[in-house]
């Protein structure tokens, strides 16, 4: 009656979660030791403090570890498992890592070829956590993952089919923290995040829907504009800009065609986030949008036992 | 026969030139600092340093200085001219500036007014240079400054009629700086600049070009995932990435329709920007376009003409 630990080790932050045997979750803990991001001793100490005495007490619990950690930069390379792909697909791909506190299992990334090739690493354990808290998503399904780098993943029959990423949440930062239209937010209050303005963040959702097929390349610089003419005070310029890249993602994504009416939509992660995600869906008219938050620790569980390292006991 | 002192003032560098009557450049002097990167004594030591030896000589030289020493951070805010403008209008919009060296005429820059406002500021001095070099191009032409702040203008019957910004040179900067997909160039080799790979950034160009409608907003991250891949050597992922965004910017412009087959297409600027820009227009079926480098001290005297601050002697 071990149950399972699980570890979700990205590039800024580690957290740990104690499995009991029905598969629900009896202790947490969040470091920020992401991979970038280690303590002194490096991955062996970080892993000792997130899940060293949990070890101790239940020395044969299976260790599952998803995320960055199995990247190029991580602790061992864990070589991607390609699209189309299922839980158990990806749980053949797990590569057995020998620490010092025992094996840990790391979860391989996805990889879509192509022309146009994409990479994960760390959302597809997301991915299955949503599939196993919702069966009904595994006939056809998009699941947007918003954050960094946001993945708009398709899933049929079970299976993650392809995907791609989208840069919004990384063009973001790089422009309200470098660039001269993140400038006047910066002067005004340097370091401090405003409250969200959702009619500003509507306002650049509009305004990137309404650019047809041109896009915001020609229109982020009206942040600035908008701004030196009083048409947008500063402390609305950051939602302006977030509705302007978070506007041309989804139309970027329409104007691909694909089945993003057909398929069930579902957000997946960062509340705050996903809330954006969902209204600016909604200004494109796109109202049936389910949300999933936290499905990480439900998808190393439905890995673990796809990979026969646990079996769920009521 | 005192001729002319002209300065372009931008954010990073500050030029000066002394004219003689005639409008040739007789002596030039060049010194970083910009706006933002003034010497001790701030713009009153730097306009002497760039100039005060030419003033002893020729006191009664009249003095015109453009660029980002007009705007609200600069020496003395130029309120902008609103478009349509020509020369003209533009000499009339200058302010003068009483310094301890004499009066400087500071140039105006431009504003275009509606639902998507623009600015500019120095580059409306190199429009009429560009202007003043090529009479030809007063009826209907299409000026493109590439840069930090990319500018598209619309010239009809000698006036400016609108401008479009695109941050492409800004974007370009932050990704190769800050984002996941500059940094195996950075780690590869920090702080250098490697050769220009025309290849590498006629596929970034093609790849935005054949993206439709779409456009390059889920493509940037193939920068990195063909890098992962082996598919772009690291060497390559830097051009590759500017041209995607030099592409995306042609993409957007060639999506409004407009004129950019009917009017004569004119590059300005720094001419290794403009090839780039020349390349990636080829690459759309753009041939017929001309190129123009350094008309910035054509603008000048232009503008003091106009204003009637000079008067061309043989």
């Amino acid at each position: 009656m071990s149950g399972l630990i699980g570890l979700d080790w990205g590039t800024s932050s580690l957290r740990s979660y104690r499995f009991g045997p029905d598969g629900t979750i009896l202790e947490r803990c969040a470091r920020p030791w992401g991979i970038q991001h280690l303590p002194e001793g490096g991955y062996e100490a970080a892993f000792r403090g997130v899940a060293g005495e949990w070890l101790q007490q239940w020395p044969d619990a299976p260790v599952i570890a998803g995320g960055m950690v199995g990247s190029r930069q991580g602790w061992r390379e864990v070589p991607y498992v390609e699209c189309p792909a299922d839980p158990l697909e990806i749980a053949r791909g797990m590569v057995a890592l020998e620490t010092a506190l025992g094996t840990a299992h790391l979860v391989p990334g996805l990889l879509q070829r192509g022309a146009f090739p994409d990479v994960m690493r760390g959302e597809e354990v997301q991915i299955v956590g949503a599939l196993a808290g919702d069966p009904s998503l595994a006939a056809h399904s998009l699941m947007v993952l918003p954050g960094t780098h946001c993945k708009w993943a398709t899933i049929r029959d079970g299976k993650v089919t392809g995907f791609t990423t989208y840069l919004t949440g990384e063009l973001f930062a790089m422009l309200r923290d470098h660039s001269i239209i993140g400038r006047p937010a910066r002067d005004a209050a340097p370091g401090s995040a405003a409250a969200f303005d959702k009619d500003a963040f509507l306002r650049g959702v509009q305004t990137a829907r309404d650019s047809g097929s041109r896009g915001i390349a020609g229109l982020l610089f009206t942040t600035r504009s908008l701004f030196l003419l009083g048409e947008l005070p500063v402390g609305q310029t950051l939602d302006y800009l977030s509705g302007l890249l978070v506007g041309e993602e989804l139309r970027c994504v329409l104007a691909g065609g694909g089945d993003i009416q057909a398929a069930a939509l579902v957000l997946i992660g960062d509340a705050t986030l996903c809330e954006r995600h969902r209204l600016a869906l909604a200004a494109y008219g796109i109202d049936n949008v389910r949300v999933a938050n936290e499905t990480g620790p439900a998808g190393l569980w439905r890995i673990a036992e796809a990979a026969g390292l646990v079996t769920r006991s009521a």
